[in-house]
């Protein structure tokens, strides 16, 4: 199988060549890779940062436990969350698919549609967004396997200060939390890290066959 | 950019070809991907079941708001996590690192590696089912992208009872939960999902650009 080649290649790259740089048509592409993430009920309650100011990358690696790949990645990602899902997001879905599809807004399935989508609007906001992060994750998924693809280098990183980067980004104006953060670019040749065994669980230790 | 193709032909198969199975190599394939999904420190906190027994399928069927695909596709796969992280499963991680890179298990970086990963096992359940439970998220999001990329068709599910599936399949006692269903295999020709155009966001309302 084709794909698994490229997911033994790919690793979470810490240290990049800076002066490597993914061309526009490349960097277009992962931002529609991230588009085309696959979200419960297809609401995608997400939002991609795509921060290309130089100070403001730098200023964003004091709050990411000084990882300099921020900095130093031809790119960086950020992957964050709607604060909230309003009746209005679920009128515009709707009326997406109905343009996209050619469909009659009208239909007596897209009244059933929204009654079952007005469900997630009224959960609590706890609720709401432990549900959208999980969506963040799928994204984070798609993202580094499709790098992977294209070997693009990635750096999935949990560890940084979501608050100040909301700060940093003026997210919380936006109505977003940051949830995951993602350089994207290509590997220093002098990453000891490249060079590192894989380390996975043995097939019986991770897989289940029920027979 | 070649993955945008699979991504586009990707779509949640609603409706399976059950005469259509995939063969030994696809299977064995699909579950190497699975156990090659980057997650949180390398941890792993997953295990994934392939349920090949088909009364058990047609018993969760019921469990899954009576969706065919969950019987009807080649193959099932459960992403479950594991009920706890225990210092037992830090130390078979840090054994499997030092034998897999040929390292010495006494060097102190392992030491101070074990003193953070000792962090999550003193989370408490909630706070460590969250967390695990994202990391099921990246593998889904990695299976889905995979699977596209093989052409092989997939259908991500959380629509389905939790409790029941663990009951069924005996998951306490392996001390597992369910947390993502996806039945894997090839698209019936009369699928009528499969012609729908594909709904996504535009550019403009899901990337920012921060320049």
């Amino acid at each position: 199988m084709k794909i698994l080649e490229s997911l033994k290649w790919r690793y979470a790259t810490k240290k990049f060549d800076p002066t490597k740089k993914l061309t526009e048509d490349l960097i277009s592409g992962i931002l529609e890779v991230l588009n085309l993430t696959p979200t419960s009920y297809g609401l995608q309650p997400l939002k991609f940062l795509h921060v290309k100011n130089h100070e403001v990358r730098k200023k964003l690696v004091e709050h990411s436990w000084n990882q300099k790949q921020v900095q130093d990645a031809s790119d960086l990602i950020i992957i964050c969350i709607q604060d909230q899902i309003t009746e209005k997001d679920v009128d515009s879905y709707i009326e997406r698919i109905a343009n996209i599809r050619n469909e009659d807004i009208n239909a007596p399935r897209f009244e059933s549609f929204k009654t079952m989508l007005m469900k997630i609007v009224s959960w609590s906001d706890s609720d709401y967004q432990e549900w959208a992060r999980k969506q963040a994750y799928i994204a984070l998924g798609n993202l580094m396997t499709s790098c992977a693809v294209e070997r693009i280098d990635a750096c999935p990183m949990e560890g940084f200060d979501p608050k100040k980067y909301d700060e940093t980004l003026n997210l919380r104006e936006k109505g977003l939390h940051s949830v995951l953060v993602c350089p994207v670019g290509y590997r220093s040749e002098n990453d000891p890290n490249s060079e590192l065994a894989k380390v996975r669980k043995k097939h019986d230790e991770i897989v289940i066959e029920i027979v």
